[in-house]
């Protein structure tokens, strides 16, 4: 271990510098004008593995911005694990809000401020820095590694999906490792075991064959936007808890276990409404904040509109009114088995006033890993070792749907081994990551690398 | 009576062909490409009005389109009727629609096809066109007239309520007479004796200081849209009864009497439906369609919007929801008494999850005449004369905001005497006017002016 906190140490500057030249790529892959930076972006990335040893480097093309892909060998024996990172980031805008301009990194009060300091450069990048310490510092990496960096994660992962159906082989794995999460607080290395799944449905609700005008009409017809709001309320009752039939019937109910975990985490509830702005929060009775947002499935209008919307007034009944609706899903719930509940649901409630339509937009199934298997356990030890300090486990309420097309095709899960903090600004003006967590935990991955291939029973 | 049929007679050609210059000028008010034709179109009819003998033409300029004013003094003893009308009319999109171009009127099946034919242009002229008839048959138009026509009605009508305030000694009359409104059937002659008023107001529920993340907060906060959805649901209970407390307390029932008028009426629900494309009707419970439309107050969902509202889908919790509401109101209430016990109820139902604001939008009160005065009785009689057929008195369920305004300043109820037919395609492609109803309308003004100016005891 010596050898490696040594290596990193003497290698502070040049791993910033290279870190710089990565976030200078205006990589940004929602906005077709930086088409050309996502592609140098990723050529650089391609040109970097291979100056660290990495073999078997590619840039494979997709119909969308291209995915970079390397790997290292060690033995048929050593568990392979997969390195799964974006390189692209989100868009800048507002401009005018950003202290130092987002593509030109700067260090200042411990943080790295640039788009993509956080998410996920910065955290892709510990993995290549960790790769390029254990290998230079050792002399060996110890185990079998694929790394696979996207280009499309802020766009959506379009055509991400694809590849790994297509590349079972090429993608096949014992565990996936991600470090694109956060940890609970500032100084507490985390662990995430479990995110939520998703599913997004739109509901029309279509009402006269054209708006009719509220005089000529009102009080005799049903009004489409007021069914849609009937339809909206019969959806959860009134402690709460969604009113779907079947809905909670395949869920795995929260340990006892687990909720004493989540209350010992320092979680400051009056923090977090003033940080939002609201006056009071609001959920399912009977559970706490952190249980409603990391465990329990829940349902929320995303969006809704129906007629005149526009300045002043147009006094019309509106021919139709739709809303989009998701509903975040806990371990065991299904996405193809909730979204058949909610649609079975709202066309049980549909009126004869009315037709209703509903639109699948999106699923995605949740993810649980066990905290006990070996995978997890032995990141465990290294953020200890890294940073001195137990870590917690936590879960997210978010979603990351390529974590579950990798359990689907491949059969693996994932250890989220994220160095975010909740202070990055993550998708917002001056994101920054914190340098301690930048070459802590490249320590943490250089030692989590190497017990993986360490015998696992050996205790360290 | 032979005298005045017979100049309506020999005059055909000479009326029709006055009425088609008329609605050749394109005077869409709302389209400021068109300013120039609304302009060309008041002096084209304050010229037209000078050649028929009434005095005082003036073309009112206001901030807006002009006002063509002008006016018949026959005596101080006799009775003075304020003539309202508008010849500007609505756009024309889409033209491609229309089977002959709607600024080049022609005659086909009985009717005239033109933009404004029926809304309103021809049914101002023929006021005029009475006036004319029964000056040159008889010498003599027995009443004061005063003729005020807008050029602002189908763009919301924004300088008038500004003139008839500035001028009340100029308007001063004893009934407002307007022909702007349809008969219930062909061939059915009709006089509205009520109009609903209305209150709009916009209800914006607003939650966090910003869209947040449904994976991140969804379950823990509560969602403005289901909010807005909620209180929605808290404005009329199952029997369709609004729930404001005190929205029915000054509300005049209808009498049986009416009740029994209006069931009489040719209506035939199926018909209603199936025009509008739904496959049940919905409303209050205990009254029928049309007492819903015309005598029952009512509440409706104008527009609805919150969140994300484009393609696809963003999984926000959004910040803000807003609803346009409006209220259509019936005799007795009034627009500030209801708008009041709205905001009160609407904040009163307010959660400490949300703050909730309220923007009144517009307001005017409901109108009603009673149907037994003199003004009414004589209207009723020259319909039956002009057309054979006795008149039956309906309500409708818009409201003309003019009418509160003549009320309110002149102290003068409307006569509602319009001359239009259901399928007149008013503010659509195909605009028409029945030539029988033109015709026939002009001999049942003349007779209305003769009769308003004899002996109110006598009948005829």
């Amino acid at each position: 271990m010596n050898y490696i906190l040594q290596f990193i140490e003497q290698n502070q500057d040049a791993f910033l510098n290279q870190l710089f030249e990565f976030l200078r790529f205006p990589s940004i892959s929602s906005r077709s004008e930086h088409k050309d930076d996502v592609h140098r972006c990723a050529r650089w990335l391609a040109d970097h593995m291979k100056s660290l040893g990495i073999g078997n480097v590619n840039v494979f093309e997709t119909l969308g911005h291209p995915i970079v892909y390397g790997e290292w060998f060690h033995s048929a024996n050593a568990p392979t694990i997969l390195v799964y990172g974006h390189y692209d980031v989100q868009p800048v805008d507002p401009l005018n809000l950003w202290e130092t301009p987002p593509f030109e990194p700067s260090v200042r009060n411990g943080k790295i401020y640039a788009r993509g300091s956080s998410d996920d450069k910065g955290q892709m990048f510990m993995h290549l820095k960790a790769f390029e310490t254990l290998l230079r510092a050792e002399g060996n990496v110890p185990i079998n590694i694929k790394f696979l960096f996207e280009g499309e994660e802020e766009a959506g992962s379009n055509h991400l999906d694809d590849f790994v159906e297509k590349n079972p082989e090429l993608l096949k794995c014992d565990v996936v490792v991600i470090s694109d999460t956060e940890w609970f607080a500032d100084g507490l290395p985390s662990i995430c075991y479990a995110l939520r799944g998703i599913v997004l449905i739109e509901v029309k609700v279509i009402g006269p064959n054209r708006d009719l005008h509220s005089g000529s009409f009102g009080g005799a017809v049903d009004n489409p936007a007021e069914v849609l709001a009937w339809l909206i309320t019969q959806l959860k009752n009134r402690y709460g808890r969604i009113t779907i039939p079947g809905f909670y019937d395949n869920l795995l109910p929260l340990s006892e276990e687990e909720r004493n975990a989540f209350r010992r985490l320092p979680f400051d509830e009056s923090n977090f409404r003033s940080e939002i702005g609201v006056g009071e929060l609001f959920g399912e009775l009977g559970y706490s904040t952190l249980e409603r947002i990391w465990a329990r499935p829940t349902l929320e209008i995303n969006g809704i509109v129906g007629g005149y919307t526009g300045e002043g007034a147009k006094t019309i009944i509106p021919s139709e009114a739709s809303a989009k609706i998701s509903m975040r899903l806990a371990p065991n719930q299904t996405a193809s088995e909730i979204s058949e509940k909610f649609i079975n649901h709202i066309q049980s409630l549909a009126p004869p006033t009315v037709k209703i339509e509903t639109v699948k937009l999106h699923g995605g199934n949740p993810v649980m890993t066990p905290i006990d298997s070996i995978w997890i356990k032995k990141a465990q030890i290294a953020l200890k070792q890294a940073f001195g300090v137990e870590p917690v486990f936590m879960r997210e309420g978010g979603s990351i749907p390529v974590c579950e097309t990798f359990q689907r095709v491949l059969g693996a899960s994932p250890v989220l081994l994220g160095f975010g903090l909740p202070g990055d600004n993550v998708h917002s003006p001056n994101e920054s990551f914190s340098i301690n967590n930048f070459f802590g935990g490249i320590k943490a991955i250089a030692l989590y690398y190497k017990m993986l291939g360490q015998d696992n029973q050996t205790s360290f």
